[in-house]
């Protein structure tokens, strides 16, 4: 089956996506029999470009590396701005990559609305909508008739998402610990061969895992916006990002702490987690000292890890990567194979 | 959408199957809108019921506890055998938990093909035939236009056989080290408390772990088992259990051995893997001395992991229960609910 995949964002991760198709696009096709066409693409500052016929992913790509942008890039249509796309292009799936805000959803809100509503598929990394309004997002896809998939929005391409909603289905899920940011397992990693906070935080931005403000990071709000979505989406029980307990992040470990946790055979984490009890849901982002013998302590690096806890088949641990270009486009490609199944089966 | 269900064997995976449709079959109804009916049951040394009806799991699972069989339990047919039951029993997915032989297949081997050729779906935790002829069965199933599901198989309930075959899918897998082996990784492990190989196998084998033969785990035949369905099956490579080298397993380890290797810093597994390099596999069963930084090494008790290396999200590791109870009698209801939410879409 054919689908044709209008980008909403084209950065890393949509860029990431066109590699794949450009490297891959041939196999998936004669592997899972999809076909994956980009009709559209639209890009804040990179511009847009829209072919109904479909767009090389290679020429797009060249293009943008000579002139970094897509602004005079030979296609029928350019020019059109999120929301026009999302309307307008020959697409049955959006690819939603833009800019992330997770305090408001940002414009990504937006663009989720006009997509259920313009009646297309949605898959998305962006962590804005799906924490600032998961429940109210899968509802309207449900109204919809539309597939709404995130396997992106944690962990990247590690399937977490689709492991705790299909492989784990039929189990209760009471909650899950992790380790949901890679900057800071990085950082508290190479504390423990003796080096400061403040030095591991410049290597950490030195390598890209860390921003100039790495307040989201080591203050624990990016790992809570993941404890907010897999709470909601994998928990069912609503969760708003107010109500997940942070406190200082890792801005307090000191190689003192390190060495003393090591001395007595643990290791600090900065842990996300959360647990439903009695109906209520408890959750929390922060450092703790975990003995070895725990899954989480012996993830290391930039990796993450995520433990649910269930009735049936106990705990169950995910590790793997936690971002990086080529992990999270395939978790959009994952996404992209997992709707095509399921349209595939409603044909039979 | 209703589900009837007949078990070909009903032993510690069957009876806990039942008890899951006894505690939770409400909420797999309300949850997923499942309905799973018990149509028939069949068993070498408990007998056979059968009920086009339904059979009460509660009633049956108290009568088998107060009588040790099913001879007698009121039910408008009894004594059917395993083929019998297959052909007959009015089921839409048997549920194959019987007896397993992984170096004949044995009398499973005839269960499958018998259910294919009656066109009924197969849900299976015997390793028999999905090691002996994994990719027959498969195509076997194809064109019958039956489902065939074998989560349990490998690492009972913890979704390894899904998570690689749909969460992966669109990677490709070239490879996968595990620990696949309960009884070996507990052996190992009380090991390092300072207690010698005889002992930890005797204690083994007091609390059911392994057999009074214990051959089988020891000398890595079980894990080599799971190898060959996973290399099958995940890496799409036909692989046969002579295959897989195997030399002593874990018999020769010692305590010396366990402690020099803690004090370089490394621990010893019995580490079962496969890889595909230009086209030809290669697989082991054999221990190993891995760092403490491998997510494999952390792995303790009768606790199972299996990293799988694939090519766009680098490595991923699932860690959880290997064997159980519940554990395994999830893994059969993880599988039926697979097919039931592929019957609806076809319906859809």
């Amino acid at each position: 089956m054919r689908l044709r995949l209008a980008f909403v964002g084209f950065g890393v991760v949509g860029q990431g996506v066109a590699e794949v198709l450009r490297d891959k696009g041939r196999q998936l096709a004669e592997r899972y029999g999809i076909e994956l066409a980009i009709t559209a693409i639209t890009d804040a500052k990179k511009g847009a470009v829209a072919d109904p016929k479909g767009l090389d992913p290679a020429k797009v790509l060249a293009w943008l590396e000579a002139h970094g942008t897509l602004a005079g890039y030979p296609a029928p249509v350019s020019g059109w701005d999120s929301l026009t796309t999302i309307r307008k292009a020959e697409a049955d799936v959006v690819v939603e990559a833009s800019w992330t805000d997770v305090k408001t959803g940002g414009p990504a809100l937006e663009h989720f609305r006009t997509c259920f509503a313009a009646g297309k598929h949605l898959v998305t990394t962006n962590k804005g909508p799906m924490v600032v309004a998961p429940l109210e997002m899968i509802e309207l896809a449900l109204q919809a008739g539309v597939e709404l998939r995130w396997e992106g929005t944690v962990m990247s391409g590690t399937p977490v998402i689709s492991t705790a909603r299909r492989g784990l289905a039929g189990c209760t899920i009471s909650g899950f610990s992790g380790i949901l940011n890679g900057t800071t397992n990085f950082m508290l990693t190479e504390m423990e061969g003796g080096r400061s906070y403040d030095d591991v935080l410049k290597q950490a931005q030195a390598l890209g895992y860390a921003e100039a403000d790495p307040s989201g990071d080591v203050l624990g709000w990016d790992a809570a916006g993941k404890v907010v979505i897999l709470a909601n989406t994998v928990l069912h029980v609503p969760l708003k990002l107010a109500d997940v307990k942070i406190t200082t992040g890792i801005t307090r470990i000191t190689l003192d702490d390190v060495r003393s946790a090591a001395a007595a055979g643990e290791r600090w984490k900065l842990v996300a987690e959360a647990r439903v009890d009695g109906g209520k849901v408890k959750a929390q982002v922060l450092p703790q000292r975990l003995p070895l013998a725990n899954p989480l302590a012996g993830v290391m690096g930039p990796t993450n890890a995520v433990t649910f806890h269930t009735d049936l088949v106990g705990p169950v641990t995910i590790v793997g990567a936690g971002a990086g270009r080529s992990q999270t486009a395939f978790a959009v490609i994952s996404d992209l194979l997992d709707i095509h199944r399921t349209l595939v089966e409603r044909q039979a």
